[in-house]
């Protein structure tokens, strides 16, 4: 019998039964289900709403009962209504009535707002974590590739020579402000809804407080009404998932693009490549492709989150049962992505020798001939237009600009003398970026240290 | 191991072969990849690709199969890479290396393309049922309710007498153009990839139309690299989905809000409301409420397809796995929202007198009176402005426009008369719309006409 | 003061007024709107519910308006309500208070919702051609390039030969089904609204068929409530536009892809590239980017349209407004990036040396080799292996698959001979894939001429 | 001629300059691009990369030239390529070739994007405070209704009675949540990529802490691939500003809900509601449907921005460009919707004895009959039942829980007594709940308070 049964005087239809059931979607909160009735059990006893002993009962069952659950004692109904009343099921088969009274002062509408930010906090834990080590292969490996030149690139042509440790620590950034992002998310996903019952609180003498600390909560919710209708937090957590993904899906093009036999700057390991039924030659980048394809998986969460919560009215509505479909299938494919990027980070071979090579004639040292005339006083703009000819020159009779001589410069400015030449070496133009944040090696092991730092 | 392991050397990783594995996706594809299989040795054999003989054993092998895994004689490896290979695994394993042939002039990429087209063909048609089922709803209730008067609504205030007959009849309307939609798409769903081989064609001396026809499409893609990479067809269904869905999302709100006891038009059933864990007075929509919050589902996968395509160089790249998840929360969710739908209305009392009741003294007989000056021959915009003032007089003194007599009326025009005051009670405002489309009783029968005529 | 102040004692608020106001959206709709005016009036004189001569000098007087603006003698108020208050006060301003009798038998409701639908088909008309002629480029250049050999891409890898003229078509058929989509649109967008008043029709005796067809409208809408409260066919224009906008930045994509040093299969035009302010070798294909970036900007206006409408009751809502800025948005940004991308294309100078260069050694032959074994009677699986170990052997030696010699196969497999040998031959592999739908110079000449078909 | 003018033999062409140019998007950011140019100007100065003579000549330019705009002396050219180049051409008009000088060591890229931070910085400090208007809105109308009955909904059914303060409140607390997001974005948004050049850092020896300094960022950037490339700061606006006109979006909901004849709780005064051109009765609540429409054009540019963003390889691409037409979208959008809904509430007439009178005979009380019992002694899931049949039977008998005597409730349990039939009076039931964030008087009271001090 359902919970509310009381008033209704015929069945529920089946096919609506299935249609509201959410077992298959929130079956997952069963752990954090079963620590937040232990804390307001424990509650309702110190506040002597139940008595010590019943609070006791009650707090011994929960225990067993996830204890059962870990050992597989105990096997869900998947056709439950969902995990609350599973639980309260067999908590009632094992202690009896008395398992009714866990449910005083505690409605399902603050209930499952607290299991949800409860495994939320959880999951943002070793979430950082998984971040953090994907950053630790950026350092890692910047840290060896200081000198690594290749390509910088601006609208995928050839700009400016740039190290692969540049390059790579640019990703560092990325994520370390993800990171940053989750972090100033967890407080506002660190409030406890439980003690607002349904939607007004209740008149029961509770203790949030201790409920809040026994769970590691940093503060109780302010407004019954909102706490059980707020689900910002959902979507905060989507809207940071769905920034991680786009970070994610950049590298993955990147990934995919130098894998061609075009680029060859890197060659991804059999272990997380796939071949072709059909062709005998592929090795296809799937992992990159899958989490860049993936990326829509959290985009559409998050607007499928957004939509659901438009224009509802106060307070809980039904409506917001959808909210853990968004939220886990956000959780679980970022997650994921984030760890299978770093297994094809660790299986990734980066071909310098094709970095450095794909250099040679490419004119991405044509801004450092232009800022060698700005030294020597031509404006940048006259500058920007002689090294412009000169670029053209060079095409036109199949030349590179490294290889110039003073006297072929010379033609197009008297200024050029040998810095100029000197100055249009590719090592030398990645060295000479030294601004802070540059690309020059000193000032990217200055980025490595802060970001050292950062992960410690 | 991997039908793709030739030129490998290392295993693939553990993770990454659970996360590109789409065996709980696609599973659901196994009748249409066997149907399509059939058709595929068939016409392999009857241009002797392969020998009739063999195209004959694996006919028959892919038949057992079928019966095997309907009886569940066979059960599906759930960390299988995809329903593909566990098909031809078990096919295999039923008549030996003769299976391998089947793949003769095949690609994954042109199977799965198929199946997909061929399944989603298949659900189309269950879903026109299910979209009739709904749409004959409103046709036999609008029937019933031609005179049954109720206030007509624009921006959620009252603003003229309608019918609940011309109300519903809306929404058959929206259904009809939904159902178009999905009839215009099919033609573009029908449209087969197998022979497109992995991406260019292949040599084998294939009859691509007689695959066609065998299974149902109605031609054959012209370009190979189109075929392979084209998921417009996902799209398009998702785009229809969630069209399907705001027209759901509409109707829900009005049952929502006719449901509170503010309103009273309508009363739905137990078998489709939900009480309260806490408050035993309770009723809930929890149907239309949970098939509203849906409504980011579907909008949700159309966002993410969208994404996921955005961008994708041709021809195939395992980006498109994804379609098939998206595809399927679109399906599965908006084929059962609708059959919720109708379950829903057929558990509503449409409670008429309070529908009518609510006319009383609401003004939404304003504009007949207006019009009535206009027919004497005032032009419209006095005559709105006349009437401005009648209301606002009404209102100050608690008065009803229905009950006022010719002399009340006369102290603000002299062309009042009799007329006037007919003219101004309501289920003779409602009657009197009687333009092609309007609210009028004769009018909404010619709907019901038309209506009939299209579901038959 | 406004058409409807009659019963409002209080000046509406500044800000109000310009939140509300729609005039820098709508402007645009003032040709359709004095369209629509005239088939009205035209129309109320000819049922008598004016009389003729007032009908007259309204036609006139819009005529002569009409006239003003195109010659610009009539300025708009920038800050007015919106289009249409303006057109009718400068209706009034011409031939007086006769003015007013336009609007019965109409409201904004219906009138809004004619302008909008008759503007689009205008636009479906002019985008129809715009879309040809991009296609038109398409068969154009596909014809010159039937054995233009180069390499088609899977997983952006290698995959097997295929012709430039192969691949451009494939654009065709995706712009082929975009117009078949929009045709499909137009009967749904060709239903008048104009006569269901603001949401129940109205009493005078209008003929709505004589409208619909001085209009050019395929129908007149069944439903009133609907016809007012209808906007499907806004998301179905914007779900159109965005598969539109998807097909282009997948071809933006491999133009960027394809003008880097590394692929340099493409080089765009100085008239459609730009420079860099500080990078003077810098040609940068930002039409293509642009064209990708604007993709956003359709999916969101798509996006915007359904969360706008989810969940709205019956009938007409304030919030239908927004529906212009998400059509307009969409109509315009798709538009212009069908017209640039023919720009850029017609500005494109393929390089199909390198093309075929890239080749050489590629291994994308390899599937040729296998199906040689296959069609010597060893099963595709036993084939795929064999040759996957031939590819691995010549990577190890630095070999090309094309070079080598019977000898050197054989050493694989006993069933090569002289046509394995052929069979490999980058040329040859493409000129094989002869199945309906490949890319052998037959096949797609057979593509070209069903093309050709559909365009004329 | 363009900056980059250089290297190109040909012009670009009429339709690629116009679908290139942002001018009519970007020319708002003309203040903060002076600003820019002028720390930029006088660090450059500073270091010695000019002489300060240079320096001082440009700085006065820029200044003279703000004041021109601002003067409105100099008009911009509306076909101008951006904003930058429209100021570089006016500078050089004013000050001659110097003007070249200023831009030395600094590129479009990071040009524009520290253009667009500086704008954002400013505009996020202006819709603080217009937060915080609107904050005060329901502090000051709360603490005028602590003790104003109304009642509280779940699933839009009247579930437990609460005070209009309380109500109001739950609203502070969702825009208290919206600024402490904006909040923390601001660290993200304040990091300077002035200094980063194209994409790689620049030769010259910059002071970026002085620019950074002076400009009031709080750090420059770490890496300046990251830095040229980085708009999470854009999307992490457009998400927050999305859960801004969520919330907005469901305070419209309910205020139109409210505003209808069956609900009544509230008058929107003639200030901003508007009529109907065809209905004089009508008042209708336009400003709260354009804030709920306008939820979409936010939802939409946060999609697209996503979108634009989604697998652009590093670095700065052009499909950038398109950050600036959703950020300003989302920004225009959200500003002014918060500021016509405090307008809205500022001419709202809350009707409390609506209120209060909607709570008669409607078991919102149930809960407290039920927790009466408990108190007793009788489980909570018993307790529920026993009303539950109690509710029934008044529903039978068109009784009011409120009416019932001991008597009446002594048939159903002989646990009531007087204390059962005190705790079910409306206002005694709002005032018992008493939890921390309950609906009682002093816990709103005690709500207030903390509203106060974090507005102060």
């Amino acid at each position: 019998m359902k919970l509310w049964g009381g008033r209704f005087e015929e069945e529920t239809n089946k096919e609506v039964e299935k249609f509201s059931a959410s077992m298959n979607i929130d079956s997952r909160l069963w752990m954090v289900d079963i620590q937040a009735s232990i804390a307001h059990a424990r509650m309702l006893g110190s506040v002597n709403v139940i008595s010590p002993k019943e609070s006791d009962e009650i707090i011994k069952g929960l225990l067993s009962l996830s204890e059962d659950i870990q050992n597989q004692k105990i096997q869900f109904n998947a056709d439950a209504e969902d995990i609350h009343s599973e639980i309260e099921k067999n908590l009632t088969l094992k202690i009896g009535a008395v398992a009714g009274k866990l449910h005083t002062a505690r409605s399902r509408n603050d209930q499952v707002a607290t299991d949800t930010r409860l495994y939320l906090l959880g999951q943002l834990v070793e979430f950082e974590q998984e971040l953090k080590a994907l950053q630790s292969y950026f350092v890692k490996t910047a840290k060896n590739n200081l000198e690594t030149v290749m390509p910088g690139f601006t609208h995928l042509q050839h700009a400016q020579p740039v190290s692969l440790a540049h390059h790579l620590m640019a990703y560092f950034w990325m994520f370390q402000r993800d990171k940053d992002r989750i972090l100033d998310s967890r407080k506002r996903v660190s409030s406890l809804p439980l003690g607002s019952a349904a939607l007004a609180g209740t008149g029961f003498p509770l203790n949030r407080e201790q409920v809040s600390k026994e769970l590691g909560f940093t503060k109780v919710s302010e407004n019954s009404l909102d706490a059980v209708s707020d689900r910002d937090f959902v979507i905060e957590f989507l809207s940071n998932a769905s920034i991680i993904m786009m970070h994610l899906s950049r590298l993955c093009e990147e990934l995919i693009l130098w894998s061609t036999p075009e680029f060859q700057f890197v060659q991804l390991g059999d272990a997380v490549t796939t071949g072709s039924s059909i062709m005998p030659q592929k090795k296809n980048p799937d992992v990159a492709e899958l989490i860049r394809g993936k990326v829509g998986r959290v985009y559409g969460s998050l607007m499928g989150a957004l939509t659901t919560l438009k224009a509802l009215p106060l307070s809980y509505n039904r409506d917001l049962q959808e909210d853990k479909t968004y939220l886990f299938e956000g959780l679980d494919t970022t997650r994921a992505s984030v760890r299978l990027m770093l297994i094809m980070l660790e299986n990734a071979n980066w071909k310098t020798e094709k970095m450095s090579g794909a250099l040679s004639g490419d004119f991405s040292n044509a801004t450092d001939l232009a800022d060698d005339l700005v030294k020597k006083n031509m404006t940048f703009r006259q500058a920007h237009e002689v090294v412009g000819k000169i670029v053209n020159d060079c095409i036109k009779n199949n030349q590179k600009l490294e290889n110039l001589s003073i006297t072929d410069l010379q033609k197009f400015s008297p200024l050029f003398d040998q810095q100029s030449v000197n100055c249009v070496q590719h090592l030398q133009v990645m060295r000479a970026r030294t601004t802070a944040g540059g690309t020059s090696p000193n000032r990217v092991l200055e980025q490595i240290h802060q970001a050292t730092a950062l992960l410690t």
